[in-house]
């Protein structure tokens, strides 16, 4: 490990750990990893809470299925200062401020060699494969750490992790330039959600659609630069859908929910033509009628995940650097670490946008 | 109407007709139909049988679900002879030998006035909707006879319909060449599927497999050209393409059955970013594991029906004018239409590729 | 003809006329024209000055050229009143208040049967191959003919022709969605290229750089959103854009002006991988570094011109009724149509933007 | 330096090098190469000439004004097999067979960041900035190594580099699947131009039309698959592909030959909308006619350099392992190293495809 700019690095840190299969996590102190070859040691300046971690913490029957190794440390969306290389890293100096590309991919499937790392056929997740970043330091490879554009301040600098994906969902590769000036709908209005809501915006939608039960949430669509705003409690997302668009549908639908029935929305409410963009993980099987809103409609369904790296990296820093996107009424709470509780509560609450963990 | 080239035209003709909502169809002696405005007559010389036609034929859920006129003659897939021109119809000449693009678009909603006329939002199916082609004559818009190159013979121009469906599902507009070099799968080897073997076989597929659980259509398929030939009785068609891909997956899938178990299949046999394309129309909602098998993989599926116009009928004329595909092998059998019922049976009896019906 | 709303249509009118092959024009009386099978009479409720406009009104080598038939009316950007159909008008009434499609295309050549409709085998153009809109009433195919959304006024709707030209260079078939987020460079600040600063403003371009020499149209183009002003009498369009780039270059660039010098700048200011679409018309064959400009870049060329019938005018009318662009700075003056020589006097002053006359 | 599989690595080594600048090259006893980090060393089994190693040894003003660096090394088409790994290689082991990308990438700038490092904006190219392949043995960085697939032969993998060129340029990012069905001309059939006429024939181009003037290459262009041959010494290539295309013009082009009047016949016989790829470099400044040949017909011109890594890697195994393309017929001559002279004189003579140096 080299010498670190600006301080020793302590022995040891603390870390949010999960101990063992099971609900809860506990605040560990443990000793600070070191870089192996191609890794770099960040240290840990922001790290926001992804619905990922929730599940996690609850140690819910998806986090059963897919946490391999116990005991571990989450979290993975975060930025952080690089104090020590390992072996073999040369484009990456101490003192650098990065953020970390969550997706650990191989470099060698058929995947990565051909610029699709994001898909990769071994890919492994930070805070879910590997240590993760709720903690004093993780360490990480060098390939995934974007160096952050210094307009961009701390805390969104860790949100841009989901701020990608919702870049991501709403420019896949192989689309046309689909989003100006059209109707875009957003179903979903969790953190990328909203991000998404705003870049629809500043990418000259001609009107966008947020659909989200939770009016603390439709709020901050509205800030976001929704136009159009419904709660599936009170109408149709369907109807209002084909209302605002005098019964036409919306030629693009970002789907953030996860949610069977919500995606079958989404295909109803389609135009002619249209494109879905599918990022949010149904936890079962999901029932369509292919028949009438896909085939007949000639639909689009994209899958995404990820961020194409790193070309949705360049995106994210243009949209975010340059004021393009404000995506700051988003981030609505911060932690120091150890109030960790209080943050999952908030996130829980379903009165918040991304909650913030600052060690 | 003008004056017919070569000859008189008849008062009356024989037409297959269903006279009543219920199984059953009867050949009838009506009027020959006059050429309403922008539309011609025209006296057919070759009429194909579609699925569609069996639907109608015998009257199943879906046909009693769609068919809203009765009495009506049905049959969509035909070439035959101008011999009458209705007023306005100025492209057009007696004499002109053409196949029918059996979407009647309305010329004048958003996907018309956008190039996609096959998608129209106030669509009508000849054969279907309006009276169709199992007859001695029928009147057809101008704007949907498609001239046919004078190399194709006669029963293969009454086939370019359903060929354009496979030459749509191949290249749906939209995609990159990803057929030139890959593994292509066609699920389901009825004539559709059997042409789409012959044109991804024409356009380069590294190789085609084809996945029929009839040995009839499987043997045709070999003739047209595919490489591997999957019987899902006999081995599980998923193992088989993992088998045949090095673990990796198909690039392109091609769904032609509309069974809501072989499109989840084709879900799970594509390459991480491969294209599904859906052609058959499942009758049934379809389940689904997008989260694992669409959006982990980036996959994209497309809902295609019909044939761009014309972009799809000039390829169409291409593949079958040059050579590049041999339609021939599909086309099994030729009855006079007067024996339609052997006509249906043959279809039905699933020993059959294409079944032609001349006048 | 069918009768007229709203009052009698005179048997004669005014009409800017090209008398004989060489420069100037007069308004002199001649008969309204009757609309022809397939065409509509429009009452000029105004139409604007194109440059094309100027060269026919001076006569130059241009139009020496490519003008065949003297005596004729030019203008072809207008918008009015349908006031009478001729025979087989069927979509539109009189009544309607419509925008000229000033592409005439046959209809059945490769391309009109593509979709591409504006790239016609047989290509004819308004007010340059036919009778055009300097005039009190012009007929016009009923198929080019787009009805304008009431939210548009009247000297908005008759430049949509040429905001449609901006919208089909920013937009032409076949991109990715490279405005968003990306430097646009426009070169040229006519009125088209006013018209596409907006435009990439509204698409969401990271910045819009306006190359212009004339500091009235520059500070036009700042109003309509520019964020890099370049005047190449006072500093290098090519050191301006990597100033502005670090380097890099621009992702797009919307070549407006025709200057054969400025097409080569357009290339030597692209990023690798960039596309320079060009829309202006040079009258001399161009000279470029094909080798270290646009092979080593693997830069991409458009040619564009016209509009795509009528994606084109779909989008045209989202950005224009919507208030996304707000056209109205470009819109410098207004004159009756008798005060025609002022019109062209504001055209040629170069303090001007658009110059709408109003019969 | 790892221990070397099957053999001892001798000392010193044959090369062929550039001692001064000035024309001429001379067979060299020289130190072996020790592999530098991320490095390894590649024993050569074949290595082909390309046109630019004739340029080099002639020491025309292209290399005058390229080439920074004497003495060196050159040739960079080579496949050989990996007999030691220099520090921090982990992907390859020695008695791997590799084929060289000779493409080399900084890995950093914005190009390799987001998948088109081929167009590195800091490219160094094997054989002319660096030591090259024309000696027993090289240095490659192990990221520009390609594992060859073991059904081809050894001299086809060393032409897998300018097959991939081919490939490529029939390929490019960004289209549509536009080679199927179409008429496609190459203009140039040096080794490269017939390597896309086997391309273009085995992705279904209803007919390739081949120009070259030297009819040696014409015969091979036939063997390759040219449907059509021109000899522009006897006819004019755009009469000849308006003539094979009822007038039409060609949907696509590739121009390898780098000679300017060639390019602007290119554009003279696109068809409209067509697609002009340009891989040939031409030495001097090339004079279009944007107006009427690009502008008006909507033409895209695609500059093309190098490989996409390694998506173009992937298609080239494809083509060439499965016998979609024989690319036998274009090996006309081998050599042993020590015979240069007969090889650069059999590129020279005009009367050869490919000839590969076998050490």
């Amino acid at each position: 490990m080299s010498a670190a700019e600006g301080g020793t690095i302590p022995a040891t840190m603390r870390a949010l750990r999960k101990a063992a299969a099971g609900p809860g996590a506990s605040l560990e102190e443990i000793p600070v990893p070191v870089p192996a070859l191609g890794e770099v040691l960040v240290k840990v300046e922001a790290a926001s809470i992804c619905g990922t971690d929730l599940h996690i913490h609850r140690w819910d029957s998806w986090a059963e299925n897919r946490i391999r190794n116990v005991p571990m440390t989450f979290g993975h969306e975060v930025a952080g200062r690089v104090v020590a290389l390992g072996p073999e890293v040369h484009q990456l100096e101490t003192g650098a401020f990065v953020a970390a590309e969550t997706h650990l991919f191989c470099g060698h499937c058929g995947m990565c060699r051909t610029g699709r790392a994001h898909i990769c056929e071994n890919l492994r997740i930070l805070g879910v494969d590997v240590d993760g970043a709720f903690a004093d330091y993780l360490t990480l490879p060098a390939a995934n750490a974007w160096v952050v554009d210094p307009r961009i301040p701390t805390d969104v600098a860790s949100i841009q992790e989901p701020f990608g994906n919702a870049v991501h969902t709403a420019f896949p590769a192989g689309t046309d330039p689909d989003l100006t000036g059209s109707t875009v709908v957003v179903l979903g209005c969790g953190p990328i959600g909203l991000f998404v809501v705003g870049i629809a915006r500043a990418a000259g939608a001609a009107q966008v659609v947020a659909v989200e039960p939770n009016e603390f949430r439709l709020d901050l669509a509205k800030r976001m630069g929704a136009d159009v705003l419904v709660n599936p409690s009170a109408a149709d997302p369907v109807q209002a859908v084909l209302a605002a668009t005098r019964g036409r549908g919306a030629e693009v639908v970002l789907e953030m929910s996860g949610i069977p029935a919500v995606i079958d929305q989404g295909t109803r409410m389609l135009r002619h033509g249209g494109r879905l963009s599918l990022l949010g993980l149904p936890t079962e099987r999901v029932s369509l009628d292919l028949t009438d809103q896909v085939i007949f409609k000639e639909a689009r369904i994209f899958g995404v995940t990820g961020r194409e790296l790193f070309r949705t990296w360049e995106q994210t820093t243009t949209f975010l650097a340059t004021g393009m996107v404000d995506a700051g009424p988003v981030i609505t709470h911060r932690f120091p670490l150890d109030r960790y509780e209080e943050g999952f509560d908030a996130v829980a609450s379903g009165r918040s946008g991304k909650v913030v963990l600052v060690p």
